[in-house]
């Protein structure tokens, strides 16, 4: 058995839980929380809270810790230091400074003989992987990432801290023409607006100055302005009742070229009734990798790039290689 | 630069010539052919064609040997044969026998400390890694995998073997309400019949008897008496002018659970304009982590489970990080 610790117990951190119960060979050691551990209620029976403190103490009885922070300020700092001390995973997303943390947690990782993934999830992750296949099988292609349709965190909580807003749920949607002409192999040239759009569905303040909030939105530089949005202002009843889970997904569309004039295209596509679960089930299989690369004595900073296959997967090669190959 | 030798020029042989020509990093270093090499010209100008028997001495000065013959009796054959003396790359796609070539290759491999990578392609290949990299994620779920619409080869040659036919072209084509039911998620139990059916265009001797030649196709054991088959009779003209491509593709759909009433689907699919071409990029490929995992001292036989992505890759693991990720 994988002993599994989750640092970290918000959606992606419930999440890796459930994904822990679906795979026969791990098991939960423990949640650890920079909350009062007291505070905390977990869905595993049996299973104990403990605080950041003890994991800090370099001795806990885990395989791997699957690090369920934020990109922002959270992971930079956890990640490399966890990596010194145990087997981690993470999810960051931060696109720019992916190679700063991959050097940040290489360094940590070789120095202390453990592994440590970095950037597991669907996008960085599984549409990273179907990027680099692509483009490795057909050099001369181009790629295309859509979005959707699913709910966007970053552009929800954005709304939320505009004035007279109290909740928005904020869905990207890819635009159907825009992923037919990819899909088509024609490799068009696709503005940002051209590829997708943005619907918001907000729970105004009583009196708030609805026009204002709309405009504030559809002009909010980086996260809506370059987009054509709409915005449905609803009661706080309608947000529980239609709009509660956090569905997402998207595709890449790769369109490449192997002599003149003969054309492929790659579509690898999700469809995800939750973003946290699913993101959750990659960190665990790549939590499995990890463990097994570190008992054949690998060690450092690695991508979902760097991982075999095979290592993601409970089954033995010989079963794999009999049943899904 | 990786110097690849090609074993055999038929459809797929060409397609990995194509394939080299856009990969800066490898070069097509000799042709080799069991017939007269004088009788054989090739694409790529001022690179040799060579016999068999060349090969055999197992001095020839190759990186890799791409082997591009027959899975039924050439590989069985060739593959662990040359393994003893170069790194080899297959397309062996008997499903039943690859873990009897695994094992064959493998001995002989791993004595010559060379990687035999066997199985390389589309299906089994590409469509294989995503079965595998879905269960990994979610093991709780089910693969369903459609091939079409496009050109079997296998189907072809069958009913071309029937009295009175001169030519034929068999499609093998997806149910699309089959296809819809998977993509929505519900875990349908679908028949051979309901996922697939089959459209032969044949060429037939004049004066044939057509009705006992369809008869004998729809009724034909294991290639078409499952299926619903629709047969047209055709000209040589009308073969030339309409069925000369070599089309195919597909998709895996994989439909998996990762709590309670949460559901994802991936779906993994394949648009090809020439199924040797793409089928050949892939082999390519293969034939770079072989070069890359052999350097590293890795020898033994290998499928796409055991190769880390990013070897398969001609950037370095910083470009992939920056650019892909």
């Amino acid at each position: 058995m994988i002993k599994i610790g989750i640092l970290g117990y918000g959606n992606l951190g419930r999440g890796v839980e459930a994904a822990i119960k679906k795979n026969d060979d791990m098991e939960l050691a423990a949640v650890y929380t920079r909350r009062d551990p007291a505070s905390l209620s977990i869905k595993t029976e049996g299973v104990p809270v403990k605080s950041t403190a003890d994991l800090d103490k370099g001795a806990e009885d885990i395989d791997v810790l699957v690090i369920c922070g934020g990109s922002a300020t959270d992971l930079p700092v956890m990640t490399p230091k966890y990596a010194a001390m145990y087997n981690v995973i993470d999810s960051f997303d931060t696109h720019a400074r992916i190679p700063e943390q991959f050097a940040n947690v290489d360094k940590a990782a070789k120095a202390a003989g453990k592994i440590g993934v970095i950037s597991c999830g669907w996008d960085p992750g599984m549409f990273s992987l179907n990027r680099v296949y692509a483009s490795a099988i057909l050099p001369d292609g181009q790629a295309y990432t859509f979005w959707g349709k699913g709910v966007s965190q970053g552009h929800s909580d954005a709304v939320r801290r505009i004035d007279g807003v109290l909740d928005c749920r904020q869905y990207t949607i890819p635009v159907e023409a825009a992923l037919d002409k990819v899909r088509s192999g024609e490799n068009p040239e696709l503005t940002t607006r051209e590829k997708h759009t943005r619907e918001c569905f907000v729970v105004a303040e009583e009196g708030a100055d609805l026009e204002r909030i709309e405009n504030e939105i559809k002009t909010m530089p980086n996260y809506f302005s370059d987009y054509d949005t709409t915005v449905h202002f609803i009661t706080a009843e309608e947000m529980k009742a239609e709009h509660s889970g956090l569905p997402h997904g998207g595709s890449v569309i790769y369109s490449g070229t192997s002599s003149e004039g003969v054309k492929h295209v790659i579509e690898y596509k999700l469809t995800l009734d939750s973003n946290p679960e699913f993101t959750g089930s990659v960190l665990a299989a790549c939590a499995r990798a990890a463990f097994r690369m570190n008992g054949r004595g690998d060690c450092g900073a690695k991508t979902l790039f760097d991982i075999a296959p095979a290592d993601l997967c409970a089954q033995s090669g010989d079963e794999l290689r009999a049943h899904l190959l």
